[in-house]
């Protein structure tokens, strides 16, 4: 049986015999002797094999990479010179007395140590990419990670309880899997897109304190880093306001930060509401590592001769913003360019701007296409509210508010890194007094800007009939660098304010009993004040191991195509399977299965 | 804040102000003050009432049971006489001073102290059901149980690895739950029957130790106890041999023994072949706590009269055995009828049995109808093997093994209960040694008795060949109180021997290398030797608590036909959600929504 792990020996094992497993990472001949890297998941340790030992030599003769091997051999000193202090295992090697060959392996692919390897393949023998020691520590990480939010939230009193895979849909927005049922033909299961409801249901049940670290499935186009499953840390609390759950919950991520890659993050989180959120960085999730802000400039545009400046300060919901560039003046037309570019992505007609080249000659310092339909006091009170310093350039935003805010903000964030505007620091944040709903132009309608379960805020009920554009909810977003790490709220625990939102989103009393009856019924029979929150427990990972994707740090990922290139799922079944499954193809001819 | 849960409320906070949380579990009217049982999921604690505090009593005149409560009172002794030991807050009550209604509730279809509830009714209103303190018991039992499991194998080095949910069918015998996927026309994901084929990939990548407590699937008819969802620990380890795994997972079931009910297991845990296990017990899952034993009979029976036991010795796959019941000669001709009809279930044509009235009296004094077709000296043979005492019965089987042990075998436990003939104690072994395949009589070939993946005993790999009916694995049950609850193997880490083993199951090299390719090609580069174990949660959290159904110790559980009756999963969908799905209904006029 194995004595140590490869990569845990080192000089306090000097003159031990030690029996060891690994793959060979790495075999080399050097002056008749060979030497190879053994790896296991703790590291690599080097194994020498002298030629004086025969039967072994012979053995180690025929080794080649990624072979499986049992070494048994005793730990030495590495000879002066050849010490490689960049391995743990750097100052010894073991001189081999025994091989077994338990496995051989045909030559890889890729090598383990390889970079810049394409994804495709990496996918398609995952297998091989999992051993490579980066993947390894991303797997160990997440390990670590779940191990710390388990232990913390165990600490708290917090249940973890198992909720159904196979359920029924719960409409938030989302395209749902569905299973098709056997037992009951043509009914359907669906894939939870969140426990939200079960959850909610627990509470009225009275555990109190929830929690579970659970799949989630959302049938979405696969855009940017999505998965068609994902990880969720779920939770729910009851009896607690939002103030007492973000408390808790910070100190969860708090804690998680400091077991998991010894990360202090600052007490208490700052908040911003989700108004000033807006208003200073354009965004729901800013990232604060970043400290350019806007400059708000609606009220100075209103009567400017520059027309797009005018009109959209005007517009009920237009806006005029700027963003101040520190030592922008040396962007270059072509840079000016392609940022330009950049915010048509988001619906921006334009960027203009100007270069502050001097602060002592006035206008005569400045230089911008915009400046001659700009009054001189605009102009001087564009730079007072900037803060603008010799040597900045100053972008505007001018158009109706999503659009500016977009741009804008987008633009805030592509520079700070470009441009190294940005501390390598951690900076949670909350965002809090999320509208209740946003209207949606495409139905023509108001949505739930989280979910129809949320709880207005104090005094806010009456609103929800009245002016559902202006309440407010008890919605939270945990933020970290940018990213929105979790979200939650205080729920509704009662029936009535649960008609009025979903009369406010337009959802007949029928369809909500046909959606929802079981949970507006478990209202009616004391249901507690309760909330919580749900954390994506791959992007939190990800962004702990700095892996540009999530794909990273899941085992067996699938592809933005929603394939998986290991196991070639999803794939062709049979005929019979459909049958059982009272289902039938639409289009039967076109489909074609995978091979190898 | 909540400053207490109720139920902890006890002498150490007499004359302290609490504020509680809960639900009114009864509410009392006693010589003019008002009495509620408040309950939270730490139990229970009598609230007092007094009219001289007017507003409150006010209130507490509106309480009805399972209303939701703030209340703030102070702690004091009960009067003489009220104290109930029965209740850990039993010498304590809180008098109120403010109490709020959080939530009213309406009237509950039943009370939460009620027993034998219909279960249709407790699954509809499971968030009723799920108040009740067995349920809350129950529930945080499996907590415990999990988080045991996870800090045991955390410290044994194992790393969490989730697996994926939408994959490929691993055929496994069960049906799949197939998912229709909406990118690809015409494909299919599976949902996993187990993460088999994965764990072992991650041994293959290296990971060394792997675990998960993870969901899986299996689209079966739902006899018995089985849920269409359930719960499975799963474990893989890499370079253990099967004592060594064995010892390794025995230790984490007496860790998790001790630490979620406080019962020491025995250590270690006894191992009887599959071979003896159908011999002594007819079960390759006995229920140690029962001391029955069977006595061997056949080659005793091979030239008697009596036509049944002689053939059935004389047929190479028939068996005669013995069941000696201590005590049983007082059994009733009904009781003994009634055990006939029970054996003839498993197929067995009829009972037999000797009644020992009397030892000194020879033939004289036993009772049977078979003795007059039995030879003295095998009559002798038979009391003496079975060590029959006076006032004993002895039942016998003849019939095919097969049919002998399952119906003695079934036997066994069922009088081993009704006539107490059974240890209230913990009786876990593990089964080894057993078959690699068993002949399917309807489909005329070999199958896997574990699955296709499990290794050949040391030096069977030639039998797969050439006897595959003889060929043992390196399989294992962990086997408790006559359930299993675990089972695993070490695997085939070489190519060639799990070709073999395709072979020998009549397996294709074309159909092995579309449903498994990626495990094959895996094992081309340098699988480590590997095997693991999967043990059934909701099974050993149902023995523990003592449930009856498995659906007792799961929040939202399926009935029978795969129902949800609390949300009404399956259900119906929309056309536009097939069509999305390129899938259409075979029978779409017989499908009826489900309502409230």
């Amino acid at each position: 049986m194995r004595t140590n792990y490869c990569g845990t020996i080192n000089t306090r094992y000097l003159n031990q015999i030690v029996t060891l497993y690994g793959w060979v990472h790495r075999r080399r001949d050097h002056g008749g002797v060979i030497f190879i890297d053994l790896r296991d998941r703790e590291g690599i340790v080097q194994i020498v094999c002298d030629p004086e030992n025969a039967n072994t030599f012979q053995i180690a003769e025929k080794i080649r990479n990624e072979f499986v091997l049992k070494i048994t051999g005793i730990v030495r000193p590495r000879p002066e010179g050849t010490v490689n202090l960049a391995l743990q295992t750097g100052e010894v090697e073991v001189l081999v007395d025994t091989i077994e060959i338990l496995n051989p392996s045909l030559t890889p692919p890729f090598q383990m140590d390889e970079e810049n390897l394409s994804e495709a393949i990496r996918l398609e023998h995952r297998y091989l990419d999992l051993r490579r020691p980066v993947m390894q520590k991303n797997l160990r990480l997440r390990h670590k990670v779940t191990m710390a939010v388990r232990s913390f939230l165990d600490q708290q009193g917090f249940i973890d309880v198992e909720t159904p895979m196979l359920t029924k849909s719960t409409p938030e927005g989302a395209r749902d899997y569905l299973v098709p049922s056997r037992v009951n033909d043509g009914h359907f299961f669906a894939l939870p897109q969140s426990p939200q409801l079960f959850k909610q249901l627990l509470m009225v049940s009275g555990f109190d304190r929830y929690y579970q670290i659970t799949r989630c499935f959302r049938d979405e186009d696969l855009r940017a880093d999505r998965q068609p499953e994902f990880t969720q840390i779920d939770i729910e609390t009851s009896f607690l306001n939002e103030n007492q759950i973000m408390a808790l919950m910070e100190g969860m991520i708090r804690n998680l930060f400091r077991e998991a890659i010894g990360v202090d993050l600052p007490a208490p989180f700052p908040r911003l509401s989700h108004e000033e959120a807006m208003f200073r960085y354009g965004s729901d999730k800013p990232d604060l590592r970043i400290p350019l802000v806007f400059t708000e400039l609606t009220d100075l545009m209103q009567e400017v001769p520059f027309q797009v400046f005018r009109d959209a300060a005007k517009k009920p919901d237009g806006r005029v913003a700027a963003l101040r560039i520190p030592k922008g003046s040396e962007l270059s037309r072509k840079e000016i360019d392609d940022y330009t570019h950049f915010v048509a992505i988001y619906g921006a007609k334009g960027l203009a701007y100007i270069k502050i080249n001097s602060l002592e000659k006035g206008m005569e310092g400045l230089q911008s296409p915009i400046l001659k339909f700009l009054p001189e006091p605009v102009v001087k009170a564009v730079l007072e509210r900037s803060g603008a310093q010799e040597g900045d350039l100053v972008f505007f935003g001018a158009d109706k508010s999503k659009i500016v805010n977009d741009a804008l903000g987008a633009l805030r964030v592509k520079i700070g890194h470009e441009r190294g505007l940005i501390d390598s620091e951690w900076k949670p944040l909350w965002v809090v007094d999320f509208p209740m709903f946003e209207w949606d132009e495409e139905e023509n309608r108001w949505k739930a800007l989280h979910h129809p379960f949320t709880s207005p805020a104090d005094g806010h009920e009456d609103l929800l009939v009245t002016e559902p554009g202006k309440a407010l909810s008890k919605a939270y977003d945990m933020v970290l660098n940018g990213v929105e790490i979790g979200g939650g709220s205080v729920r509704i625990h009662r029936q009535d304010v649960q008609s009025k939102v979903f009369n406010a989103l337009n959802i007949s009393e029928g369809e909500a009993r046909e959606k929802f009856g079981f949970l507006l019924n478990a209202l009616q029979y004391g249901a507690p004040p309760h909330g919580g929150i749900a954390f994506g427990l791959d992007r939190i990972v990800a962004m702990m191991t700095g892996a540009e994707s999530i794909r990273d740090v899941i085992a067996f990922p699938k592809t933005q195509r929603a394939q998986c290139l290991l196991t070639h799922a999803p794939n062709i079944v049979e005929e019979k399977q459909l049958r059982e499954l009272h289902i039938r193809l639409r289009n039967p001819k076109e489909v074609i299965s995978w091979s190898y």
